[in-house]
């Protein structure tokens, strides 16, 4: 944790804040922060700046704090995140990463490699989505929340939906193929498509280049999907 | 598992193999291919050649095929890595990436916000680190193995070995720092040097970039190290 995300639920006049017992972050404070009276460290308000807070005072069941905001939260990436829906011991990790990355708009789409049973996996509740999404802001000092959708049928979201959602930006597919053009720096506002493990089906493929996507390949090496989106975020330059 | 790697004791004669019950690549072709008789897939022979092999017989203990090698593994990445030791639950995972990736010099190395716990884990058991690099080889369908030293002592290994490890390369220290130069594409042979969850701390930057490494910066958001790891690779262009 890299700074500790307030909500304006934890705020109880202004200036000042209080985290309670049970919460993740009182967790945090007391057991590995091991944070004492006085002590100074950095926040965020969830969707507002960031700033720093100070300890006003530690008791059993809460931390009292006064904080104030000062700087904007890092600038967001340009880039709308299309993926196949990851497996479950994965797709947290994925959220998280990719909003420390700072992607503000997630897609998780079905696709014929993906397994049913993943949509009905624990790690889609919307409270454990609600998790990575914070740690993946605290890791990266951000404060502003992404949004996920789970699109859990292909064939409409890509006919109906994809092209206005990616309406104005380079709309990359990426996908290993022979001879698809080896992808360099990205700059501008970008949808960017990542198939499942196994890769999107020849029709699959097809379907969202007919919405004007370009496929792009990472190179000779079948990566996973994990590290494809890491490798394709790393590339999108803030202009 | 994008190739299925033969090592040289799996050969019974020329362009025949075995492989026996027991072994992972046994239980990946009976319950994951579920290959039968005849059917073929890729192969690779470990630090050689990479090409396809078709079933010539299944039994309970032990599957017999033929091989043919054709194609040579993909080209290397040109990256010499050091790495400040990940903690227990990472490093397997960024040792399987970066394999996948095409790192074929890997070091771990000590610094003073690396748990000392960590040396003892048991992922870094000689067995656990093999199984990574080949899980990572098979991946990429590469068939290179990486090799991989543990330098538990920090000052010595970077006073009298980073040196001459890293001549001939450029040389790169992955830093979140103010005045760090952002980072673009990077040309040509690298040892790029990356530090533990919550950094180098000031005297280990000294003495790093006392042997000639010039800092650069991902950018404002803090990466955990392994999304910094697969960041900085995938910048890394083959020519």
């Amino acid at each position: 944790m890299n700074l500790l995300l307030l909500k304006s639920e934890d705020i109880t006049s202004p200036g000042k804040a209080e985290i309670y017992q049970g919460d993740r972050r009182f967790k945090h404070l007391a057991s590995i922060l091991k944070a004492k009276t006085g002590e100074e460290f950095r926040i965020g308000l969830l969707n507002d700046k960031v700033g720093s807070a100070r300890i006003l005072a530690v008791s059993e069941s809460k931390f009292s704090l006064e904080f104030e905001l000062g700087e904007e939260a890092p600038q967001p990436l340009p880039v709308k995140l299309v993926m196949a829906l990851p497996r479950p011991k994965v797709v947290l990790r994925a959220l998280q990463t990719a909003t420390t990355l700072g992607v503000k708009e997630i897609t998780l789409l079905n696709a014929y490699r993906v397994e049913k049973a993943f949509w009905s996996c624990e790690q889609l509740k919307a409270s454990s989505i609600e998790k990575a999404l914070l740690l993946g802001l605290e890791q990266a000092r951000d404060t502003k929340m992404p949004s996920v959708k789970l699109e859990k049928l292909f064939k409409p979201f890509v006919e109906d939906r994809l092209q206005s959602l990616s309406e104005q930006t380079n709309r990359i597919l990426a996908h290993p193929s022979v001879d698809a053009k080896r992808i360099g720096e990205l700059s501008g506002s970008q949808t960017i498509v990542i198939g499942p493990e196994g890769g999107f089906i020849p029709y699959e493929v097809e379907m969202i280049q007919k919405q004007g996507f370009k496929t792009v390949s990472l190179g000779p090496r079948i990566l996973k999907s994990e590290t494809a989106m890491i490798s394709l975020l790393s590339r999108v330059s803030i202009s």
